[in-house]
């Protein structure tokens, strides 16, 4: 039974990691699911987030997907290990980023990693943990960054306003040698970045990574092999429109229309689209 | 049966809120909940905000309130209809702060208001609204601000990047004679808003409006008369010495120990204060 393989993100930032799984794997089909709608998580509850966490899953379980990587770096680092415990006697896989992101920075690193992310991602402090068990002596230096993810979701990343708070995060990383990105909305800062860091410092979006380490792990999971034909299906709890007016950016090809789904119930259902009233909003 | 003042927003934006209600009337016992663990409310989903704002309101009512000051300007403008609906049949009453800031702002301008505030409080258009049912001639620009409230967050509200953000929102709003800041974190951004608009705009912080119009309102109803003794408790859904952090910023004095309550089961309960666990979490 072949299957689209699931892509999970708290928002559009994770089409930026669908796009490198595309440029490796373009012939397997993927669902993508931004929960958008209640986006970020970087600031949230572990509870709520190990809650939302679960209803996209099982979304995209019953959208038939068998394997489902998390592009949020939030979700992995905080949420991965209760979603494998949660699905573990399923014939269902759920990967991360985490531990790809701590590969590949292993990877670069001449000894001093640096870790930018969101105010949840860095407080889990799963990617030093990670990085510690590939590699006891290398050092890792965490920043968290609340402010970037919105200047990125309101398309100010070009301004000067992204420069100088790229500026204040990373002059409280010294001496690091490589930048680990550790949100999906980083990438489309990164020149931003590379013009914040000393010339040395090697600046990592591990999305690349993380689509290779995808496309290891199908290799040697053979009866995990997704369908095929490059089909593209992508969902939002949001606001579709502006969802498709964002998603481009970041998957770097037009997306297909966006699918409406929203919360039911605690279930993520598919939603008719429809206008939010404007005024005030009254609930029997 | 004399009872403190609710005072309800999504953060500790309110407290600047609290701060003018203390100054007009400073012998009324208060007791805060900002629904910091949860925040920001600006861009979520309405069903989203009518749950929170029932949470949160019941927690108050719990807590022996029996009128209740809304001062976020996000729930006041889509969701008090529904408070005031739901608990219409109670001894209780739930107040907003949209009226107030419009009646304010229509006294102060000359024809033509800004309004800025959160993407919901903006897409809700409930400020126009109100400003056309007291004054029909009276032209209102609306702007959304998404970033304004994370960089107050962050403290950042003295930065050449707090500057940049202000000026360009306020960009757009063209040929206003009236700037009303409507969202409770704006007044922290007060000189910058007044270094940007030309120097025949008026700058609009609705709170001191808000408070002495509550005050006008319990002279009218002396059944609601609170209890006195200037008493203050201030309760947070998120991390307590965070709130401490900024609640003097916004408060203008330091605040008392901060209780802390949590969402169990849907609702609002006290909650002890641990430290949320690191690294992977696990919910059985």
């Amino acid at each position: 039974m072949r299957t689209p393989v699931g892509v999970f993100d708290s928002g559009f930032g994770g089409l930026s990691v669908l796009r490198e799984l595309r440029r490796v794997l373009p012939q397997v089909d993927y669902t993508y699911l931004g929960d958008s709608g209640r986006a970020p998580y970087g600031g949230r509850d572990l509870d709520t987030v190990l809650d939302f966490a679960e209803q996209c899953v099982e979304r995209l379980f019953a959208e038939g997907c068998r394997v489902i990587v998390v592009a949020c770096h939030t979700v992995s680092c905080v949420a991965l290990r209760h979603l494998q415990t949660r699905y573990a006697a399923s014939e269902q896989r759920v990967l991360g980023v985490t531990i790809p992101a701590a590969e590949a920075a292993v990877a670069q690193t001449r000894g001093h990693i640096g870790f930018i992310g969101t105010a949840r991602t860095v407080a889990s402090h799963t990617f030093r943990t990670e990085t510690a068990k590939l590699a006891p002596s290398v050092r890792v230096s965490e920043v968290a960054a609340p402010l970037l993810a919105p200047i990125v979701e309101e398309g100010w990343e070009q301004t000067e306003i992204a420069r100088l708070a790229v500026e204040r995060y990373v002059a409280q990383l010294d001496g690091i040698d490589t930048l680990v990105l550790g949100c999906t909305h980083y990438p489309l800062l990164r020149a931003t970045f590379a013009q914040c860091v000393p010339s040395d410092v090697h600046v990592l979006d591990p999305a690349a990574f993380v689509a290779q380490r995808f496309a290891d792990w199908l290799a040697r999971h053979p009866e995990f092999a997704p369908a095929t034909g490059g089909k593209l299906r992508v969902l939002s709890s949001g606001d579709t429109a502006r969802f498709a007016r964002h998603a481009a950016r970041f998957l770097g090809e037009e997306p297909p229309p966006i699918e409406r789904v929203a919360e039911f119930r605690g279930r993520l259902t598919f939603a008719s689209e429809e206008n939010e009233p404007s005024g005030q909003f009254v609930r029997a």
